[in-house]
């Protein structure tokens, strides 16, 4: 039997940066077809203080490697952030993550549910967690957020996707 | 021990639950400090054929109800839905889902890993899952779609939230 937090990480993130990848495919033959500038999509906001689609997309990323890592008891990689990545750039970053993530063994996540897992969440404040509370209430919760605010982003600037597009395949 | 996938379903649904409350509460908030007709919130929508505001809120609501039910093996109870629900009607359908979920009794989850669970998803066609992958690969990516969107369109029409408002409480 393999890990529970294994199960429910790694093939989680691997369908929706699946998606992901799909969304942008989309995005980007939209504005191909129409001429569009791509920064004009890939720095849309829904917002002004809200981050732009090509950052949602990094984020989600940083999500899916930074979670992985952590359940598995292993260090979080670092891939530099491009200050205005294309969509080369970006397929390239979902790309990396799903190459990292799925050489992650499962065996690593055999403890993941009790590991304790200390984070600083973008302030020098800690926050301790459990594996599995880190998993279920901190790291899915803000993974699922980015990839839906990159395909909300999407749709908003009018690209056509369904919700087919961000459940991807399982 | 717990079952595993009643702490991957029930509280994970309760704390993003208690986000969309607080989320609409501060929702309401900004209409009534602003002079804003509510269903001008409500029914906003990020684009002419998404659900506005208030049917986001009712679908994340169908989902927690529909996929806790199905694990625990028990019948889905049927809310009818309003026409045009306010935020006195969103609060109830919410605190109704989170009574019915919380009072599923954790013993009844035991077996859902490996339940079978056939849904039609708005169309004719059934689909065929187990419990853990209907839970991790449908319901999640489902339910937190919702939740993610009603935030978005929330703060897309100035409400003022940040990302703690949406990850909730433990």
């Amino acid at each position: 039997m393999t890990a529970p937090l294994y199960n429910a990480s790694i093939p989680v993130f691997r369908q929706m940066l699946g998606s992901l990848k799909d969304i942008l495919a989309k995005t980007e033959a939209h504005a191909t077809a129409r001429k569009i500038d791509p920064d004009a999509l890939l720095q849309a906001r829904l917002f002004p203080d809200m981050f732009p689609l090509a950052r949602q997309v990094l984020i989600a990323c940083d999500f899916a490697k930074g979670v992985s890592a952590r359940l598995a008891g292993v260090e979080v990689p670092s891939f530099p952030d491009p200050e205005r990545p294309g969509f080369a750039e970006l397929n390239g970053r979902i790309d990396t993550v799903i190459a990292f993530i799925q050489g992650l063994p499962a065996d690593a996540f055999a403890d993941a549910a009790t590991r304790s897992i200390t984070i600083q969440p973008g302030t020098p404040r800690e926050r301790q967690f459990v594996g599995e509370q880190y998993l279920l209430h901190y790291g899915l919760p803000q993974f699922f957020f980015h990839v839906t605010t990159a395909y909300a982003l999407a749709r908003h600037n009018g690209v056509e996707l369904g919700k087919r597009d961000y459940m991807g395949k399982i």
